[in-house]
């Protein structure tokens, strides 16, 4: 794809994962980080034509008035970004900060339809503008409540407007994007590729190599008990019991596939704002061995959410982007290595890996 | 193996392993327990043809003087067994004492080939008295140092002995048994299965499934520190610097080869008397995220190491003495699922498990 | 008070908690174990006229069906008694249960003042059929929603027959006790000795020592979370979300007093029945220090409630004891370090031991 | 002390401490962050004539080149200090660099008398460049050895460095100081005030208020365990086993003497480079509780040495200038609350606040 520009429209472009992609992706294009958390830039990937991260381009919806340099000083402060780095790539966070449009909120008066084409016009202006071969819709807004009626909660407005721009979409939140009944239609229809949902950033990517280590082993797990603290954004959309419940389900699904059934405990997740942007997750494990002993393991966490994630988020635009211009139409296989929730596949993260490896084959092929 | 009946002679007959063994295969046998923790009681090796769990006859060198029914009693004082179980099985328990010699211990003052005759002697008239098809040999005896000169070291003359009474081997300890130039070549030569080493139950166990999580997700891993508390005859023994050496090697090995290079850290066994048979592991991994971040990942394991290693003693029983049936000779392959040191195969537990049911298709072949 | 005989009428006889005072009771008397985790029995209280546990006569209220003896057995096999503990003192146990009776249950169709005056009756009986020279009562039942109407709750009820039978009495858990309006005058004429409330037995001991630690050392704390993960019946009765509230009220009131105010952070209850009596407490501290850098603390307590709480309840009945023999009334000042909510006092562990040993010294003196 | 100037003359002033204790008193002094963690700064000290912060005056010996402001950038970068604070201060920084001397290390060809001399005439020097009233001696070097021979290491000649040039001295490190027999009479006949040794900031602090809570409850502490993870200078200085050795005794003292006896356990230093000034600790307490019942707390610790120690110095430094105004000679009592190895004393914290309280009351007597 050398020679390309392929867009980046993220959904929540001024949010700490959205400005942490931005920021990273022009630091590791300045040789000022390696890529380290970027799948796709090790080497088994050396040879697969993806877009090159310095022909990304990035734009995106935000009702957020704060503007990029503004929030990645912010994220410096919170210890999400290092000293430094806001100065060094002043220049790129400022020219994605000027196609950032305000989007749309829960509340919004006009009707769907009308919001939707908005939106949607708002992407493809975007492309025009800069000319853009493709452009992957990103969706990093809050976690929003499973929705309730008919009418299409925030997220799914976001997806339908992708599939009318004729954009691929990547779901890295929990939210319901094109799962609702009045969009999933439209998305096998649309003849564009998609992924999702929900990254698997930390507590569930240990789950996912925890889970079947003790199925392997024929350990008998009786509780698997958990709590996430965290600051941030991130902390207080969960502090809503809806959103919460959505982000959990997730959670545990990797447990109830990979040990047989759901075991005793529950999770808890706490909006702590003195963490900021860092998050602490304890969990839990109860287990009987042989001839009934009891024994446990437990597991701390400590990183940063928008760190984790945004090397992630630059992967999936990489591999959805290449499978765009290979024609590849519906849901992307291959990819629960980066979801909770994967539209397909293990839950397992050792063959989660392996048919990431093999997505990475197909998109080797010529298109 | 119907009708077969299979000898499982125990170097260290006597320690808290062997004793959870004996007792244990006598609870499964009896309905008591589950066999919780042994792999091959589990749907994937269920039409293999391994030898069941009451077919099996044991034995063993041990110089230690407690016989087996007391030693059961003991171990429920410190947690290892649960209580009531020494009642419910003391016949199997003293008809095992029966048949534990007292073998060797490091000043014997016999010459080395007297003495491996007649340890294997001792063998073979097990295997006659109880008129058994065939018998493994199982070293789990305390770790010994690696050692200085041409003199085989205890575990090398049983694993000897166990060539020249025709019997199959399995080292469950990091001590050099078979690996000893001086035997390494007979082993080879002998036509009979052998696998090892060094049991992975715990630590190295989580380490095998999260070095490769670290890996594949391209986070940089920075430092990985440990320290295991321990108490028991096997907390004693690595109060030696020249065991405890041993021992750490193969917890090192995984993340040398899982992450590409030997991370910073170092690993601590400390003897800790008050803790009894049970275990506590704390692991502390510092890596690098994105742009630099920098984070943690702790894990605290609290297990009864006897409880652990138990079933996994069992199933190679098991898989072993199939593979002897078979006239497997030298390693056996697949098997690097129960080693921390294994002879062949990756280090990452998802690929030992694929081989795992590779060995088990193999295993289920008609003799 | 050598030659006295002093009664123990525990709410809640046959639970996890009672069993064990009744057990360790014997179990010390006869020496079979030292008085580990009694108070009262080490030196500074050493010359102190305290009942001695030798001439404690046990009984109580309680619905549940369970004898003693058999409640004894399966606390052994949650792991909450040693084993062979039961069958050393079943003739104790044996004969406290034929004093326990079976009290009332929310529900209970009696009115309030007959439930009482049975209540009380069951008390004076118990006192006069072993000749006692005095009883205290210990409310020991599961905790219970704090209540609404003015219907006297439960634990209102047996504290208000304890008044009545002319006992001292010590509420060792949240729930209200003597603290209802319509009981609280009573208490105050009564001229009876009494203390409370809920006992403090683990996260809450911690809290205790490490808030003002922090304070003293002018550390800002910024956040204190915790989960507690336990399953015997009290994590059975903490799903209650009104037993939980009760509960956590007193684990809050140690930081807001210590630190000045409460900082941010939840608490969670949660049931895993998996643990039976054994409880882990995890407690994330995030404080700042010079120049507002961001640490650390976290705790994680392991431990059995029962085996925590039993040797504290024998302290107090104890100390409660002779309090009511030197003819104080009201609420016995210096019990602070037994509780979480002391009717009076400092909540640092430091200040509350200095108190405990004034209250030594008081009751020292000649009657 | 107003109006007064006070000299701070800092051992190891280009250090991660001495940097933070000087970049913090300017930053404290421009209002740029509360000084949080300085115990002098609290309500209990408000009326205590302590010199103010602004007018502590700095300098100090070290042999590193790396000039101070540069040091403080270096500490924004691995997060021991905040971003823009070196900016912030940059000309206090450049003015106690102008002080810094480069003074002796241990292959000095100097003789002890002559090298002695030539310290002493620094300090003096800088005293009188300033026109300060009084000048505190602060050791804050890496810990060396315990001596072996009859020569002074170099703390001890720091120490009598400082008694010769008529300065109070404060020993932050367990070092030898002031505790050589070549100088300790020497200090006793200066009649200059002296405090030490070895700061208590983070684990041994831990431990000062935990071992009272297990030995006041009678809780029978079975085995204490200990590992800590550290990077920058002091964790490369501890590899050294002597040094290591000198840090450990400090540790284990409060657990001695608030237990009773040395419990079973050992703990580790680990030089873990990429943790830079950061540090993990981590402790597992085994204790038995009522009959024999075997339970566990476990403490994690992750803060930033340097900024622990910081204002415990400012602290330091402020109580024993004013001891110094009053005339005080000898150890300055009252100050085990800042030592794990205190001259005198109670080792449990809460008798050391009670100690630092009077000594703040004895300090606000008029001269």
């Amino acid at each position: 794809m050398v020679g390309e520009r392929t867009g980046v429209w993220l959904i929540g472009a001024r949010g700490s994962v959205a400005t942490t992609v931005i920021a990273g992706a022009a630091a590791v294009t300045a040789g000022l980080h390696p890529p380290t958390g970027m799948v796709t830039a090790t080497e088994p990937f050396a040879d697969c034509p993806l877009p090159p991260v310095d022909s990304l381009v990035f734009g995106g919806h935000d009702p957020a008035p704060t503007p990029l340099p503004k929030r990645a000083e912010e994220l410096v402060v919170s210890g999400a970004l290092p000293p430094g780095l806001p100065a060094g790539v002043r220049a790129e966070l400022a020219a994605a900060d000027e196609s950032v449009r305000p989007g749309t909120e829960p509340a919004d008066p006009r009707g769907e339809e009308r919001l939707v084409s908005a939106l949607a016009e708002d992407m493809t202006a975007f492309g025009q503008t800069h000319r853009l071969d493709r452009t992957v819709v990103v969706n990093l807004a809050s976690t929003e409540a499973a929705p309730l009626g008919a009418e299409l909660p925030p997220s799914s407005r976001y997806a339908a407007a992708a599939l009318r721009a004729g954009c691929a979409y990547v779901n890295f939140t929990p939210s319901t994007g094109l799962h609702h009944p009045k969009v999933r239609h439209a998305a096998l229809d649309s003849g564009l590729p998609y992924a999702g949902r929900d990254g698997k950033t930390g507590q569930t990517l240990l789950r996912s190599v925890l889970a079947p280590m003790f199925a392997r082993r024929a350990l008998d797990v009786r509780a698997w008990s958990g709590t996430n603290l965290l600051g941030g954004g991130d902390g207080a959309a969960l502090t809503d019991p809806g959103a919460a419940a959505a982000k959990n389900a997730g959670k545990e699904r990797v447990l109830a596939e990979e040990l047989g059934q759901l075991p005793e405990g529950e999770v808890h997740i706490d909006d702590v704002p003195a963490l900021g942007d860092w998050k602490t997750a304890w969990d839990h494990v109860a287990f009987d061995g042989f001839l009934g002993s009891r024994m446990m393991l437990q597991t701390i966490w400590q990183g940063c959410d928008s760190a984790l994630a945004a090397p992630l988020v630059l992967d999936l635009v990489r591999l959805v982007a290449r499978a765009h211009q290979l024609g590849v139409a519906g849901p992307v296989t291959g990819l629960g290595f980066y979801f909770k929730d994967p539209d397909t596949g293990s839950s397992a993260l050792s063959e989660q890996w392996r048919d990431l490896l093999a997505l990475g084959e197909r998109l080797r092929e010529p298109a």
